[in-house]
């Protein structure tokens, strides 16, 4: 089964907004076994709308959209879809009354424009929607389906969750479209690629390997369509065995994820102390729900104050030696760790940029410490991206250092 | 002038990455007056791009493509473009040296695989990588353009800046799109469009007003095409005369950016503790570049422990009162500023979800304090989102609450 997505908007198409649902809906239709051929953008205007709808129809067997639902004047998704299908827009009393309830739930009066949220279709099928004053809409035409959801995201989430992917999986329970993922670290893509070459022209048809590269790694993902799927799991293993003695980690996860599951699975608990990255190594620990079971906490130290009077950092040191260096980066790391009771702890210390570069440490330079139990030690890295980039870069390889000693430490 | 952007790769469609090339790329043709008309996203095979790029060929006068440029057998872009632009691919030896150093500063050897990335088209410009194997590649065809970068980010980003952008800038000086934006708080999207309506139905052809809905606000765009681009600031003043009253910030600028620039004018500095939001806040605040200049770190309190022991939070007003409360919140927010010695402080507690949640304090409860030279308050907050949706509601809230007290304190 074949589908296309259309997301909706001027806004992505000048770049002010990240659509993030094309990539939400991608996901869950995949995972069901749909084949997600082609993901469209295009502006809130009639002919656009109407154009796509057409040639979506007709290329594909299941079309979702998204955005253009809204109350103002910019979204016009619903009259085209109604002119499409040859509807009559006509005022829905039952959805009418849901708009009311929720309406007076947040303390507000109905007005003309909310009013119109409940003009809809007369032969489509509305999905009741709890977050917000849009209906989704199943549109049928002979076997095909089009589907109309709003654009903001909780929302569009909420009906894929509760509406759309339970009913589709109930309509197609054969679909067939499967996949497996690894990752291998420290290894550039084109020497992989060299290596996988002969395995890989002896795959048989139905049956696609991908390189997906990413800082530090490359993911390499199998896909399965048809008969083939029964073919997948021999597949991945000999993909494995083709993979020997390399660093492979199996699976999707983020490294964030596999920490935490490593750390839950040992008892032990972690600490950070950031100054290059600002937070952000906390930030990507604690958006693993439960990592409260393993996180003690942090000290996001910018100033040389918080260094000396937090984490305690000898000032002495600090000014010989510089933030950005081996000793106060392993002061850091050992002071979180003590300052917290933590069994792990995590530094960075950095010139993330675009400013604050000098001949001898310029933007990019990363000190990064660990301190565990048994030992504590520290890592020179030189980026060279830009200050989001370097962020990201370092809080993956301290994640990674992480990773590495909680593995190999034995408690 | 019309552009089309064309973004390769069946990981997008598989929902497996988020496709932030096609936003990048949008977002600087847009400012410099370049209509972006749709956005692709195809997959890795041969006819899907030959007839897409075929389409985009028809429909407009510039097209930007991304992805399958690298060296694996996936990658099949630059065969597709060199057969529908009727080019020979041959061993280009300027590229195929620049190649040999790039690995050789990296310590790798060049490989069969490393090789290819040196076969080019004949009859396009190649535009050179500094950051990467692949090369970008500028075909023409009578007036029309199509650029092909390569899908890493920052390899994409690092060509748009120092190719695309600046030639297309020299080669097309009078492209005619404008926008501005502003942001109104606290208003839903359907009362201010009914405010709004008569104004906006006035707007001359050419101008359009656009709701962009976001957590808490909603930002207006009113964009100017052609001789319209003249009347944009008076249309602009003209709006916010209309919006009088609201609470409206011009620009587009985060409030994370925003109040950093408030911080320097005032030369005032910040510090947060942070338990539900886990580093986020401190996040956002130090994504900003110059940050250093007024912040000066914080606290991730995820452990009682560290509240106590780092914060100086009353150990038994925390054992009766609970994390998530009034007066725990307010003694992070009051022990924050304290130990760093900053101006103004932030703290947040709350139950982020998934798990936590019990009848009294459920999932999205989320206290947060701020205190500053003159006082500390704190206020409740109830989401009831997903997790990372509370976290980014809890962190914007926060930074609202710090922008208001900011702003109106004098000192």
């Amino acid at each position: 089964m074949k589908a296309i997505i259309i997301t909706i908007g001027d806004e992505i198409l000048m770049g002010q907004i990240l659509d993030t649902n094309s990539r939400y809906m991608a996901r869950q239709l995949t995972d069901i076994g749909v084949e997600v051929t082609e993901i469209l953008s295009i502006p809130d205007r009639r002919d656009e709308i109407y154009n796509t709808v057409e040639y979506a129809m007709e290329e594909a067997d299941l079309i979702l959209v998204t955005g253009g639902l809204g109350p103002t004047k910019d979204d016009v998704t619903k009259k085209v879809l109604a002119e499409y299908f040859g509807s009559r827009l006509v005022l829905n009393n039952q959805v009418l009354g849901w708009l009311e309830n929720m309406l007076k739930g947040r303390g507000l009066v109905m007005n003309e424009e909310n009013r119109s949220q409940a003009l809809l279709p007369d032969n489509c099928r509305i999905l009741r929607n709890l977050k917000g004053t849009a209906s989704g809409m199943w549109f049928e035409k002979g076997w095909k389906s089009l589907i109309s959801l709003p654009g903001v995201p909780f929302e569009m989430e909420h009906l894929m969750d509760t509406c759309v992917i339970p009913e589709l999986k109930q309509k197609y329970p054969h679909l067939q479209l499967k996949y497996r993922m690894l990752k291998v670290y420290d290894v550039p893509e084109s020497q992989l690629a060299h290596r996988l070459r002969e395995w890989e022209e002896n795959l048989r048809e139905g049956l696609k390997l991908a390189y997906l590269p990413a800082p530090g790694l490359v993911k390499l993902r199998i896909t399965a369509k048809g008969e083939e799927v029964a073919l997948l799991e021999e597949t991945y293993e000999s993909l494995k065995r083709e993979l020997a003695g390399l660093k492979v980690v199996e699976g999707e996860d983020t490294i964030e994820k596999q920490l935490g599951a490593l750390l839950r699975k040992k008892a032990v608990t972690l600490a950070v102390a950031e100054s290059c990255t600002g937070g952000y190594i906390a930030h990507l620990i604690t958006s693993v729900a439960g990592s409260s079971d393993y996180f003690k906490g942090g000290v996001v130290s910018y100033a040389n104050e918080v260094k000396v009077g937090v984490l305690g950092v000898d000032p002495e040191l600090l000014a010989r030696e510089g933030a950005v260096s081996e000793p106060v980066v392993l002061q850091m790391a050992e002071g979180v760790r003590k300052i917290t009771g933590a069994d792990y702890a995590v530094a960075t210390s950095g010139v993330a940029g675009p400013g604050g570069g000098t001949p001898e440490k310029p933007v990019g330079t990363v000190w990064i410490a660990v301190a565990t139990p048994q030992k504590s030690y520290a890592r020179l890295f030189t980026f060279s991206f830009t200050r989001e980039r370097n962020i990201a870069k370092a809080a993956a390889k301290a994640l990674e250092m992480l990773m590495e000693d909680v593995l190999n430490e034995s408690r």
